[in-house]
């Protein structure tokens, strides 16, 4: 059986590619257009190819430094003894990786390029072929980024288990298979955050600086051909939108399988597959999603230039979801076993698995929609931002600044519910199976999200070559529903990436061998706040970086229409090639300190101050990275779209706003803004969180602690702390009230000048404690009388009713004062409760004459003072009880004395 | 001694009210200008004074409410049989505190409105007077809220000694007293955050709809009379900066303090003050601060008119912080006993205490350096700023988002690093203590604080009365300074909240009866993300707010503009006071949700999901809450003086730009979205985390855990994951190469058809397991033999030499595949273990003819078969060892033959 399924995995995989191969040829094979329209086209084509290069070339210096690092990381086979089990083949796992994340990008690009001036083509004939050339060229992207992740993941993992020899589960060759397969996940989600961040800096910084001078200062539509920033900001799509995302969506796939993997590692259970059905899981889920995903794709069409674009894609959307949450329903029942299942002691069956991808799906489904509502036009979030920006620039982004931190509200709380639901019903695996289950239509996800900047770039192409005005109505109906489903493809995927880090968290402690990440620690907590800070630190990077470039690019365009007379009245062209470097440049340059901290930092936490120190800086880098992704994505959606509601035009306090006036330029500041936001820093956040926990997946080998001898300490702790529960005594000078009468169980004696009763407890030998502390106690004794049934282990001190007399302990009369001399009794109390780590119970009691209330509070405050006695001496309090009982217990064995007594008593 | 000292801390706090009163009478001779400039000032005064009514009028029916459900909680004495330590007496402590916080702020406010106006006056003849009176206007503020805190604190806590008739420190009378002072702390918190929060509605409102009117579409200047909104503006300082400020810091001084108290309680020391030396130490050094502040005072005094102001308070600052701590060494030396002092099993020494307190102070001292940095004129990050407004309002956004999340990385890390070394030198107590440490010269830097606002609205009063240039020069030197003074200020808050907090969080660990807050568990992870989301939501509600009240404003503004003839020609009054009502009301209204959402989510979350998870939310709320807090305050001031560095020009790329100018349009967007950042949502960050740590340290009790029975518990676990550290064997069908020769400790047999040689077992008995389950074994088989010797508890089974065979146990020859009928073995070993809680080492042996390599990868793979047989069974992997010996180990009686034998080995 597993023999076959197996292989079913990376079958599903080449199937994607298949198809996406197939309508990869349809797209190309459609008409390119004029010869205008392809020229432009050629320099957007040739403009993202010179940034992938530029990267690639970069990237692949990064590329062999690390995987020369993790080969020889492969040979440490053991760390203070500890086994390890890595192997060097992780170093070509990562290589694989990074090339399958690099194509992954690569393809979508490709065929963006191709698809753009083909939709731009399609446009001027109807809405519905536009819609199918660039719905499919997204669909290109979408299979190819599923298709190779499966196929990679899948293939990678059969010959992995051939060349370790796996025979069983949970051997050590296939802890080594996994260990080498994080490799190919931590290639792929390292240029998935070079791709994200770099292609983000390039497009927002050609984007800010083309709008700037062109739209603010200039006066010229978006995308005209006369700005000399045009073509970059078109590239920008391409290399940001298309192959960035590609690679971020191929890293978190990836990510998510992987963290389902190896929890499943660690499931035992019996099945057909050679108990490897928690492994096997999420990467048959996710294979059958593509093949629901091109189901899905069969949906979206529409049937005239009046039909609804964006219930399409919905249609499309849905459809693959509900297919592939059916599916999942059949495989998981025929797939896991019957009966409990467990995993680090947490105990479900496989419905619960079944359930908690559910969940998963509505986490993603309820967060899509919120994004939605968070950043559609029309709706109140937006509306606000309108209003605002009636009174300027301030308030319109105090207003978009607002909205986006507000909508963390309910994403959280989803979240929360989501992180608690999927626990409830599969513990951590169900965490992690919650993610897959969310990712497993990504193909389709990707399709609809890769069409908007196609749709993006084909209105583009029809401003520059000045078509007519129907098409590029057409291409902005088309770019309007790409803006919505660019927004809630965020959502979605920063859910996805949280899970999917709580899944690698998961991981990475049970590999890390600790039990728990305790921030009250102070060194976690510590790591906590860092962790904290670093999604900050990083997003201001991001945006930096783009205010940077933004500004170069102004100068670069202000500069052409300054020195290069003609270009307003196109009769000179632009010197598009200098903004398209100046794009690259700076992007390429300032990838690299944020990525250098997302991948250094877990690695000298993790090193330097253990594992636990590390999962409380990936909890504060997962919290509030999903923060500020959530704040700065739909922040930016939101000011994109009070924006765009000006083209419209819209009402604020009853007058009519359109573009030109004054809200509308404050909504373009509003815009600017968030450009970064939303398609730099925040979508970043997914990767940076998901980034830092496969590094430590990937060190926690190396860092991992010696859980046994962490448990063991513990216990000790634990028992330290908790003490055995025992004993009792108190307060005595009430026998100077006592005749002397001798008690069965007590020490004769007689009373004394003062009016004390002196017992006599016999010949008073030395004893040495198990702690080497000495103690002298006369033998006739109760305290020795204690010691015995210590030393005997005696049940009988378990007894509630067994006390033990305190003898020769004095209270000055009627007050709760000890009398000098006392201390010795105190003490050797003290050292025998230390010895052996007893627990006392100090009862405090008087005779029966006089005031009852006044001997209750009198014997309360004798206890009491006893107790701060022990106390001073160094029991610690939580290990000592006091109790004024008054006359109230006369358990003694003569009722005429009432003694203070010892009692062993079990809590 | 204890009796002494207890009663020098109220009377420290008594000479600190004393001198705040001899100034503030001094404040009140001085000459108030003319009429004019009185009757401007009355405006203000009058303003500011309606706002506190209405504040107080909404908060008195809060307070009502909150102290009646206190005192109700303070009648429950015990839960579920627990005892609760309170008392009812809390509602009083809850309304002493709410009704001193608002006094704090009043008399702030009521000096504050007399100081600026005849800062104005004293300004009209030197720079050295107007620094008098505006700094001695600061000091009585700052000496009012430390003494009132230090005299309500320590007069209080006398108070409930004697009302509880504590005797001992760790009675359960002090725990009472202690308990009821949380009330104190909590009234005064509560009044701080609504004061801070709609002081900072105020303000703001005000301050955006006066700029955006008045100087962005009017063009006239700041302050100006005819400004309808100036008055407002003006007030909003008072009410703000001054009213709102000074209650923040009264609840930062007091839960400080507190934090520290309830931690001292928990320490067991004998000293000459009763053992309360850790519970008083806190006190005293901030008594004595008051007094180092007093002195402090003396130093800020500046020559001429050349002199330099700033230096002036660095040296009244940085004289009292210096005196402070080296009082503080011979204080600790004095009160704190020789020897170890033990909090929750970390034990210290009295100097570790000192140098608690030293790292408290550094970390404070760092962060105002840093804060500085990032926000004083003419440094990079405000350079940054400027530079970027040169491409428009949108890129200076950017430009301050960027500079505000990076100016998060130091702190953090100080704080980090402040932490860790505080934990260091005195565990938890020197967490707290550090940031007593670090309040300790609130007085000192509260004065410093309130002079800004008092020099500000000198200069607006200033302004409005049209005096002669000189005299507004002096002002806004002093503004310029008390700019700055207010950003370290805010830094130096944050560090002491994030202190305190971490303070008040362990405290609340402590009486929550819990001894971890494990992230690793999922709802605790949950309760991190919906804490992590708080500061976001409350920071959106504020700058909401302040968006909305600002319209309002604006429109307001427009419309007397509008509506209003003769405005512009100084011939007609502007409705002040119908600003001053919209600011009211907006504050008033928009402070309600935040405020209930600092106060209720804590105690729905401690009660629904008990005390670990809403330790996770605490978590959550401040290390989202200080990030949050220092990125907003830090924005916020650099674009503020991003915005003044044009008054006097600035040069961008060659080229000055001044006022008026293209850049200061896009500086002055920055400065209004960075007011409500720095004086609204930022600073109410402190706030926010101290308030709901205070919350839930006062209903810890009501959700306690029972401690013991958690640990008992975790104990059972971990007995139960760690199982008793054991055993081992293996495979054996080797032996069909045997001859069948009988070993000593072996069953004797015969070899039969298939070759496989047959133990002769003897009588075969059922054998009932302790867990009830039964197996079968023959007694003479090895496995009974172990059985034996587990039910013994025989050590000789922890001998790694001792072996015992897995008899009938067959494989295939030269293969690992088990034969028909070796599963009943297998199954009898899985029973003794599961029951008998034992880990097994299984190992795998050949005989020594053959390949030796191979023989020893044929050994391992049986081995590991039959451990996979094990784990599908039902043991984890991780009690289960297995390892291939080949012929290397022939341990066995008879080397003819290698056995398959069972080791009992420890870990």
């Amino acid at each position: 059986m597993m023999e076959n399924l197996i292989y079913v995995v990376p079958a599903l995989g080449i199937v994607g590619l298949i198809v996406m191969a197939i309508k990869s040829a349809w797209v190309t094979k459609q008409d390119a257009g004029d010869k205008n329209m392809q020229e432009l086209a050629g320099y957007i084509a040739d403009g993202a190819m010179a940034f992938l290069k530029a990267e690639w070339k970069v990237l692949s210096i990064f590329v062999v430094f690390a995987a020369a690092l993790l080969a020889y990381s492969g040979t440490i086979h053991e760390i203070n003894g500890k086994p390890i089990h890595g192997s060097w083949v992780i170093a070509i796992a990562f290589i694989i990786g990074a090339v399958f994340s690099a194509t992954a990008g690569y393809i979508g690009m490709k065929v963006a390029t191709k698809a753009n001036v083909r939709t731009t083509q399609a446009a001027r004939t109807s809405l519905k072929l536009a819609l199918k050339v660039s719905f499919t060229g997204g669909t290109v992207m979408g299979l190819g980024v599923a298709g190779l992740a499966v196929f990679g993941l899948g293939g990678l993992f059969i010959v992995l288990l051939k060349i370790f020899n796996v025979v069983t589960v949970d051997s050590d060759q296939m802890k080594t298979a996994i260990e080498v397969l994080t490799g190919f996940s931590l290639g792929a989600e390292s240029i998935a955050l070079f791709a994200r961040v770099g292609g983000g800096i390039y497009t927002k910084a050609a984007d800010v600086g083309a709008d700037l001078v062109g739209k603010v200062e200039a006066g010229i539509p978006e995308d005209d051909v006369r700005n000399p920033a045009t073509i970059a900001d078109n590239v920008g799509d391409n290399v940001g939108d298309v192959a960035g995302m590609g690679a971020d969506l191929f890293g978190s796939y990836v990510a998510t399988i992987l963290a389902t993997m190896v929890l499943g590692q660690e499931i035992k259970v019996t099945d057909d597959f050679g108990g490897m059905s928690p492994i096997l899981l999420p990467m048959v889920i996710c294979g059958l999603g593509i093949l629901f995903s091109i189901v899905g794709t069969w949906f979206v069409t529409i049937k005239d230039e009046k039909s609804n674009v964006q219930n399409a894609l919905n249609l499309g959307n849905w459809a693959s979801m509900a297919l592939t949450v059916i599916a999942s329903y059949f495989i998981v029942v025929y797939m896991l076993p019957d009966g409990d299942i467990t995993l680090r002691s947490v105990t479900f069956t496989k419905m619960g698995v079944f359930y908690a991808i559910l969940v998963g799906t509505g986490v993603g489904a309820i967060m899509s929609i919120v994004t939605e509502y968070y950043t559609a036009m029309g709706k109140q979030p937006v509306m606000s931002i309108i209003q605002q920006s009636s009174t300027g620039h301030a308030t319109n982004i105090i207003a978009g600044l607002s909205v986006g931190m507000k909508s963390t509200v309910i994403p959280i709380l989803t979240l929360a519910a989501g992180i608690m639901g999927s626990y409830h019903f599969a513990g951590l695996y169900g965490v992690a199976i919650a993610a897959a289950g969310m990712m497993a239509t990504t193909a389709m996800q990707l399709a609809i999200d890769a069409f908007g900047p196609i749709a993006d770039n084909a209105g583009g192409i029809a401003e520059m070559s000045q078509l007519p005005p129907e098409v590029r109505e057409r291409t902005d109906n088309l770019d309007a529903v790409g803006n919505t489903t660019a927004a809630t493809g965020k959502g979605f995927a920063i859910a996805s990436a949280a899970l999917t880090s709580l899944a690698l968290f998961a991981a990475f402690v049970g590999i890390a061998g600790i039990d728990a990440i305790d921030i009250y620690k102070a060194p976690v907590l510590a790591g906590l706040f860092v962790g904290g800070m670093i999604p900050f630190v990083f997003s201001a990077l991001c945006i930096q970086a783009v205010g940077k470039a933004a500004m170069e690019m102004v100068q670069e365009v202000r500069r052409q229409f300054r020195e290069i007379p003609g270009i307003m009245e196109y009769k000179a062209k632009p010197e598009y090639d200098k903004c398209v470097a100046i794009s690259t440049k700076a992007s390429i340059k300032e990838m690299l300190l944020p990525g250098a901290i997302a991948l250094i930092t877990p690695v000298v936490v993790g090193f330097v101050f253990g594992p636990e120190v590390l999962g409380g800086l990936l909890a504060g880098v997962t919290v509030s990275g999903v923060l500020m992704g959530i704040f700065q994505s739909n922040a930016g959606g939101a000011w994109d779209n009070a924006k765009k509601s000006f083209e419209k035009g819209v009402l604020i306090n009853g007058e009519m706003f359109y573009k030109k006036s004054e809200p509308h330029k404050a909504s373009v500041t509003g815009d600017t803004v968030g450009d970064p936001f939303k398609d730099t820093s925040g979508p970043s956040m997914n990767i940076l969180i998901k980034l830092m926990s496969i590094v430590s997946l990937v060190i926690a080998p190396y860092i991992a602690l010696d859980i046994q001898a962490t448990r063991k300490i513990q216990l000790e702790n634990l028992n330290k702390i908790m003490g055995k529960s025992v004993v009792v005594a108190d307060t005595s000078n009430l026998l100077k009230d006592a005749q002397g009468t001798e008690t069965s169980t007590t020490a004769a004696g007689n009373v004394n000048a003062a009016g004390d009763y002196v017992y006599n407890t016999g010949t008073v030998s030395v004893i040495d404690l198990p702690n080497d502390a000495k103690i002298s106690l006369g033998a006739a004794s109760d305290l020795n009388r204690l010691h015995e049934k210590i030393k005997a282990n005696d049940a009988a001190l378990l007894d509630k009713n067994n006390w033990f007399v305190l003898e020769d302990l004095y209270f000055e009369s009627g007050s709760n004062k000890l009398k000098a001399g006392s201390e010795n009794t105190l003490k050797s109390l003290y050292e025998m409760a230390n010895a052996y780590n007893l627990n006392v119970k100090l009862g405090g009691y008087t005779d029966n004459t006089g005031d009852s209330s006044k001997n209750v509070a009198l014997s309360q405050q004798r206890a009491e003072t006893a107790k701060a006695a022990l106390a001073n001496l160094g029991l610690t309090s939580d290990r000592i009880e006091a109790e004024g009982y008054g006359p109230m217990h006369p358990i003694c064995t003569t009722d005429i004395i009432p003694q203070p007594v010892w009692r062993k008593t079990e809590e």
